[in-house]
């Protein structure tokens, strides 16, 4: 009795630390009451959604029929329309200098005019992942049919993460295009950063591992294999020794190249059209249109015979 | 208010567009009224089940006891076969022609007959997996337990899922394997192919980015670490210049295999029994029995004194 | 119907199989009755509290104002002792002798005191954790705002979990830090063992594919890339050919270095301050204090033109 | 530990007396199997969708807009049929004889067509319900407004769920009719069997402990109080000394009548237009148009001064 | 398939004429965007919390401990307040003109400003339903203990429910305490209407059937059985043929009155201080100080030997 | 924000007060720490086991088939079991002393015992429950099939959760009995106090406002309808003005008795067998065995003729 006494007193001795404001600095959210954080569950219905919206009947739970298709979906519009602009408006008012007070009703409407833009997006953002299916399908001589690509395939569920959170930040949306791609990287082990710039008919296989930088640029019908990394070699620093943000720093990728898995492609430089990037290898200067690199195997490899 | 309406009414546009069965192609599943998709969560549940009946009292949150062990595998057994019956019909009726009409009934009856036959070969996949789990702790100074390795081991998981899905696709089940691949491939980082053939005493560790390939064959007491690829060095093209589908073309592994980190083993080579590759290298050629492969370091790496 | 019966026997069957303790083995956890396993669920639940308490307003989906601050941290504080001693008493049973019988009543004891000198040491994790916030936040020209590291930064949340896992390894807790070190894992893709010791301002980007090994030391202001290995090079054997478990074999990192993506550091060898080692290089030998590697690309790759 | 194994052996010999299929008799439901029982879950869902689909906003969690109305309705709709389908063919199922084999198939093909001449007598039941409401919100004095009425009003709720069951009796479904008005009556302490016939304007006030018997016939405008019974006054048996089933017994309540609370109308007889009914009283005759009865108050009681 | 198709347009049809506004009237609630209905649920939630602020540890499933409960209590009632706020809100836009644009946020403060002060008003709520616990247990012979009168008598559930819903009415708010009280009518079977006025140390046994109309006054230390009705008589119509609302027209109950089950009290009579009302009776006029009213048994039952 | 201040600091001041120990007397639960109170969801859960297990098939969501019921009952006897133990220990703890240490220990052993005891009274349960919905089928011509009677009857559901709690009371559990007839009480507005002793082939019909008191013994064979008042005339005080707890103070009803609605019968006064009480009465002296009492009906009632 005694000593669940004494751990009660330590346990609030530690809750009374853990609660004091000079502890907490940045590591707390706290500064302006009423106005809500970005919630990572929404963000994940938003997610589910759209994936729902524009795979009908791949996505979400609900039976979608011919009968109920029209219905459905204009459902899910609204509700989409709803969750955005709360979560934008999160989103917005996350960025505002933290001393001012926010004039959050005007945020929202701000957000809810960027919530109907963005959904305005969604046609087009289906007809492209349409490009990336049908490369991912032609591509893979293990896909059986485009049903399993749409099921099965992580690269298409994160390029799927991508184009949503590349099209929200060319709206001007603050952190939630961050974090939906991170959602991706969780569950994919691939990791786009919603800055990149990506074409049409674009494809990643098994994709643990892969890289794709916030200045990256690619064209159209690029393949990547698990691996890949399309990084910075190296940034450009202040005078106070900290990294200058926003300076392009990753690489060109043309259309039609394709990159093996494993294989790093660091710097601001550019891989020529048609180009085929061997595996396990490390670029970090131009390649030219149609040139193909592979890893030089003999030179690197010591074979013996075991005793 | 006006901005209201007008926003709903640009919402109704969306929608309408969304909805028109021109844009959506492949991207929908409504080709068929009344027949289901298989359903994520169901093949979530039908591999929890499994885990917990393979392996009693460490999955499932049941608390199974001496008195309960029976009935609890009892009852396990028959949700199992139910939910197998349903999502097994399913991807049946995905693979038909999706003009025919399809006979449900008899998809059933027939999903109904797989369900059995996979769940009599439960009692050999679990002597299976006994092997891979002593084949991980012996493998690993870390392990400091078996219970550790059944609780944590991302590997072991890993493989479940594919003995599990390999085990399904025998038996003719259609895209069930592969999502139930591409789950534990989310989980893990680990990709295995369910078409790959696997020996008993199998290891992975740690296990992010490990790839294998559908046609991979591995023999007995094979242990690979994160980031090997098993995979295909190129594929041959058909006339239309896309990859033919069904080759074999991953490696063919022999027995009491090592192969260190982040290694790429490419193409239909063979590599020897009791083999040992080493890390960070790209083997595209017949490594043979008791061959051991390092990287030549020495020559590859610049090393300097910084400024 | 007959079919459906004979069905039903097939089941019976087997489940009497699954249910037979002689093919039991180590996969079932049956050994003592109403002594409880760890509970990932609930292991989840006190990581997410850890997460609430740390950075409060950030984690956890309870709206934290300033009003309730003090009740919130205080209610969770007593929430995670209570979870805590639930799991370490399991744990601590786990690895009692199986034959035994056991003290329940004395472990939840031993375990109520642990639970407590870990909470006791949350106001230094959070000060721990402020540091790698600051050195994430500095160190990527990517990162926006501190928000932005502390929602979506894959990196972080894995040295969360390793800094909370250390914490009960160090306090006798047995395979809870490793379960709490594969649920990072899974999630981000990076394996941190929780016996590695790391010092402050540490960051990790991207991320997938991270390995560092149990007996690994980092000193302050270390930066990882995607992919970096800290691994053993080899392990001694015993004379049954077993690994000996619990000896050195991971590298020692000093303060101030950098190591590129998918590079791995093998062994018991030590990496001096202020060194920068390259990407994609295999490094099995000390580096000296201000050393730079970097891969002599010029001699591993092969560079022509495709037909 | 004796002491456990020894509970565990009585547990598993009532486990065993309690699966004995002779102790069963009618308080099992395994005569066929395959095919479901009617779930009370779904029949709570069926109703909470009219409920949300009659008075839109009102009822059902969702967010229900001029912009989505028409969709919400839509899906609602869709819904609905397809819960009413399994349901009623599941009522269908429980009715044919236990013994025979069942044609599933048709009797969903059946409860399709119900269903969907059901919902196609929504826009009636509506209307219905409207005159309800009117009814209600003028005839009491503590009503504020409709809003109140459609909110708070028990009689509202148990002639809501009375009007859906007798339109499904009337198209001939079975048991499913029942499990709806029992709910209400769980509800609000009112119990209307769906058999009843009851005009338009109808009204209960508080309500609980009333009761409406299947054959009573009730007019339009008619309002009763809490614990009104409008029951059988005894009835005829056959010559087993059982009660002979669905013989007119329940009385005929005219147009305009107001019945006050506690009183009992018994058997099958008339209760003319405009009466009015005085509470706390026991009526077993006819009652002429215009008539009123009340208590004779001043005969019935003792009055005296207390010690 | 055709029958399908027929049937998807039936529902069709019927969709659009549910949707249909001029069918809609009072019956759906879409007169303003954006603002909310109150919300059953969320009202269930402010009386859990109440319920668990006021008897801590006998409601609501957390643990409070002698350690938790400042935390515990500060925390409900900042949810308590937010919840409050929102529904409170919810139910003073209702109240509005509907054709009227409602200022929401000054409708929010105002709700800010009501829910506080009814928050301040738990301490003299907690002290009330003490009174009326000492009063159940005291005065039934069935009661073991007061813990069981916490936890098994509805009377002290509609009496809680009672309490808190006629404090918010006596604050101004629409609509919301109607639904609390309907909330405990519909657990308990006790209609108490929020309007009425009720002294402390009083109870309801058994309860199911009581009705306590608007205007009641109940003065302290009354008990009441089951099926007591305290309603009005008659109420006076205004020229159009309507109740006329908010007339006093319910009884008035003096201090240490007793009512025994299914009698009924109507009108604005007076029943005197000490009074004793029997069973069964049906008073309409003034009762005495201390007298004592019973039914006159003897002439009003026929008593005969069966055949 | 001043305001939202103000408000934060007066809620403060109202937590504080509601946590202060001297207010709460015997309101609050906190006198032990570490031992639980009975849980409303817990003893829900055991009711609906206890209801899956007499009547498998129709209670409870599982579905059972000829293959699984055997494996359905051993699991739900023993989750049965483990959920009995919780909450009568809980109930035995909150019996005692509050000022003396518990062993806790030592309750939970006793719990167990009786658990297992009450588990082997379930066939015995079975059988009588059987005898009811007999009863309850064969007296009501508006029961078309047995499977109506147990799914839809309230009556059946009070006397069930009375069978279930008085073969609790019996082996000298607290309070857990009289939450279980609470229950029902609240579902069906039915209240059998479980200290009552009732005989087979009990039927209630509609029920709403039936209460037996806990010293009232009925036979074999009774009938009661909504409203029949088994209750107490009055009761016997102490010298302080109290109620005796325990003494007989209700009826015992002879076999073969039926009870029409809204009769009381009061006091311990004796019902001979075959008697029939008519409707609406109220009956405080014996009736003997054969006799018939009904409602002198002429002479209460005033008729007239409105104008």
């Amino acid at each position: 009795m005694n000593k669940t006494y004494r751990q009660e007193d330590r346990l609030r001795k530690v809750a009374l630390m853990l609660a004091d404001k000079t502890s907490l600095g940045t590591m707390c959210h706290l500064c302006r009451s009423g106005e809500p954080l970005p919630v990572q569950s929404s963000i994940r219905e938003i997610i589910d959604i759209c994936r729902s919206v524009l795979f009908p009947g791949f996505y979400g739970d609900d039976d979608v029929t011919i009968y109920s298709l029209e219905y459905f979906i204009g459902i899910k519009c609204g509700k989409l329309h709803s969750l955005l602009v709360k979560q934008i408006a999160a989103g917005l008012a996350l960025e505002q200098d933290c001393n001012a007070s926010v004039d959050y009703a005007s945020l929202e409407c701000q957000a809810s005019e960027i919530a109907a833009a963005f959904i305005e997006q969604l046609p087009q953002l289906r007809h492209l992942l349409h490009t990336d299916v049908q490369a991912t399908y032609c591509g893979d001589p293990a896909a059986v049919t485009t049903e399993e690509v749409i099921f099965c395939y992580p690269g298409l569920k994160a390029i799927m993460n991508y184009r949503i959170a590349h099209a929200l930040l060319s709206l001007g949306v603050p952190i939630i295009p961050r974090m939906i791609s991170e959602m991706a990287h969780s569950e994919t082990g691939i990791d786009i950063h919603p800055g990149a710039t990506i074409g049409e008919f674009f494809s990643i296989d098994h994709g643990t591992g892969v890289v794709i930088g916030a200045t990256a640029i690619i064209g159209n019908n690029v393949k990547l294999y698990q691996g890949v990394t399309l990084g910075a070699k190296s940034f450009d620093m202040d005078s106070d020794g900290n990294p200058i943000k926003g300076i392009p720093r990753h690489p060109i990728i043309g259309d039609n190249v394709v990159i093996y898995s494993n294989t790093s492609v660091l710097g601001r430089i550019r891989i020529g059209n048609n180009a085929v990037i061997g595996g396990n290898i490390w670029v970090t200067e131009d390649v030219a249109d149609g040139e193909k690199l592979t890893q030089a195997r003999a030179n690197n490899i010591l074979r013996f015979k075991q005793d």
